[in-house]
């Protein structure tokens, strides 16, 4: 089996302030390790969130998304193992009472709780082992255990993904922490498979959700595996409100430092999931500049990043810039001068001018080619925007862990 | 290696009166095999032809397009081994100096000379190869080689793809008989890798283009393997007029059985480039009916053929049919009520209500999957519209394949 590229542990977690997490095993999975998390957030805290935009999402996505609606979250429940999805009517119900249980723990609203699966889709959430040891995650609750969370919400994940920063923003100091999941099925549609994220900024509801969808839409949403978009994709963004730091504008002068922030850890995040990507040996940077508008560029960023024939030439180490050239070729954009084109891998020229560059050697490419993190950058010659995607290689270890993923 | 899905070598070629056809090695792939291909087409002849939309399409489709443009073509040269793609100015010149030889030849203009190349894009096109071994093809060249050419136009195919026809259309025997090569880098956008196609009907070009647009969009334009567009598809109809069929208007009593009979040559051909689908194990039909449009059908279909987890799925003949249910979920199609969605799996119902069908079984899902040909049907439920589209699975051999394609 491969490993994530260039991606281990954090050794490093800063607390937020106001979040309390316990994990517990609830034997969703076939193992002895935790498979259920749950965060439980102060009182007065804020929350955002976004959602997969898959028509056929998963019942606890539909759940969570009527409760944050309806009122201020003091709990997110989260299991791995079992998606929940595709559960129909009966799902719902599993989900309402798994907050229901939580609820009453926690002497709050079921509302005031959500879920969040990942897993196997179509099977059915086993409600009775999870309801059983949420009171045991209550009461091992305590502001460490973010390294203990990031470990129970993977599934084919190799590696735990976290990211946690402390900054000073118009002079106070701030925590911000987060984790993720997710390796196979990504190419998120507004978040990506699951991750969570805290912060001690006080902040408001309505501005922690501008924030959070800035940030998501040039993380989390500009990365892809395997061109599938999960049924289940949440991200979450909790304000505690426990630092000195009260952002109440968006014309706040530390509003933008905060947005940039929660971007620098959402990017992290996202980056790992594809260093993390299922048979990943590659981690692949695609910016594609001077497009006539940021779509196009993201557009012609995606069909390279989603070529099968691109992803296997780079786990094979070949610099085919033939495959990518016909990539950018069938790109959905129009009237594409093909002549305008340049195509990089890292410093070297591949293509101009329509084909292969004249300064271009094998040798260049070989060498470009031998490293483990490499950057595709293409420019369209014809405009001022430009746009990055994430990627990673498509190897025997992804068809390996797909064809037997739940055998 | 894997094996084509149930596909034979056609044993019974049926030539075509006023086609000579030569092939000869011109060492331009490693091997011994033939790899260049004359068709001689007789005067008074017409043809149609569609070519990729892929921006960055090869020296030898803009020329063929040029050339088709300025007169009726007297032959067609094909060579496999080297795709003369993104091969800048140089590529334009080489193609030309190709047909320029052929034409004196011939007796004829260089335009009337169509050029198509394939295999590896971005290398040189070995011209005086090529040059010095066309007298031998021209002197070699007889109405019975079809059989060889189907083998001469082979890149990564392991089986020759041919499709040879007679019927008795308004009281005339005519016959129609074709080739294709193609097994990676298949989502034509017009027409698929190559495929050559000659009829004895007497026929305008115009009336023929109408014909062959009308077959190739339901058939070649309705395949896919890895959903990567060739910088060089190119389908080629020939009619060379000398059955007793004259067809002289889309009103005429004949046209709509003729068109019907392409079609049924195209629907064959493009079949079996999916059943040569590089490492395929499976052949599998999608069909979504009762849409609101054709488009959205054809939307739906080619998310779900293109995703690489419902592919690995096959692969493993695993019925996991929530990637089915998530791929429809994300399909690109506005206001999906997935209520209203049913999926089958040949004669099974999966999916219905949002999630797995009351009646499905685990065991019915084996069943299915254990054959190497399956029909996936999606149901809409909320229009008159349908679509099919023909693919395969995603094995360890197509990884294998296009790792090592340059090596």
């Amino acid at each position: 089996m491969t490993m994530a590229v260039n991606l281990s542990p954090l050794t490093t977690f800063y607390p937020v302030n106001g979040i309390k997490i316990g994990t517990v095993c609830a034997q969703i999975k076939q193992t002895q390790h935790d498979d259920l998390t749950l965060f439980v957030i102060a009182e007065n805290s804020t929350c955002a969130a976004v959602f997969t935009r898959n028509a056929f999402c998963a019942a606890p996505v539909i759940i969570a998304r009527q409760h944050l609606f309806a009122s201020a979250p003091r709990a997110l429940l989260i299991n791995s193992g079992n998606a929940n999805a595709g559960t129909g009517q009966q799902g719902l119900q599993n989900a309402r009472t798994c907050c229901d249980t939580v609820a009453k723990l926690l002497n709050c609203a079921s509302t005031q709780v959500l879920p969040f699966s990942t897993g196997v889709i179509g099977q059915s959430l086993p409600v009775d082992k999870i309801c059983g040891v949420v009171a045991t995650a209550l009461a091992t609750a305590n502001t460490e255990n973010w390294e203990n969370a990031a470990q129970a919400i993977m599934t084919t994940d190799t590696i735990p993904k976290a990211v946690s920063i402390q900054k000073i923003i118009a002079d106070e100091l701030i925590t911000i922490t987060g984790i993720a999941k997710g390796s196979g099925m990504i190419k998120p549609d507004m978040a990506t498979m699951l991750s969570f994220i805290a912060t001690d900024v006080q902040i408001s509801q309505s501005l922690l959700q501008i924030c959070l969808e800035r940030a998501v839409n040039v993380s989390f949403n500009r990365i892809t595996v395997d061109s599938d978009t999960s049924t289940n994709d949440a991200c979450v963004l909790v304000a505690t409100g426990k630092s000195g730091l009260h952002i109440d504008s968006v014309d706040h002068p530390a509003f933008a430092d905060f947005c940039q922030a929660v971007t620098q850890v959402c990017t992290q995040l996202a980056q790992a999931i594809i260093r993390d990507g299922e048979g990943a040996t590659k981690f692949i940077t695609i910016t594609v500049e001077q497009g006539s508008s940021e779509q196009e560029c993201i557009d012609v960023a995606y069909t390279i990043a989603h070529s099968p024939l691109v992803k296997t030439a780079f786990f094979a180490s070949d610099a085919n810039w033939g495959r990518i050239l016909a990539a950018v070729g069938r790109a959905p954009v129009d009237n594409l001068v093909i002549e305008a084109i340049k195509i990089n891998l890292d410093d070297v020229c591949i293509v101009e001018q329509g084909g292969v560059a004249a300064s271009y050697t094998e040798e260049q490419g070989r060498r470009i080619m031998q490293q483990n993190e490499i950057t595709i950058r293409v420019n369209l010659g014809r405009g001022t925007q430009h746009a990055t995607v994430w990627t990673c290689d498509f190897s025997y270890d992804y068809v390996k862990i797909n064809a037997e993923y739940r055998t």
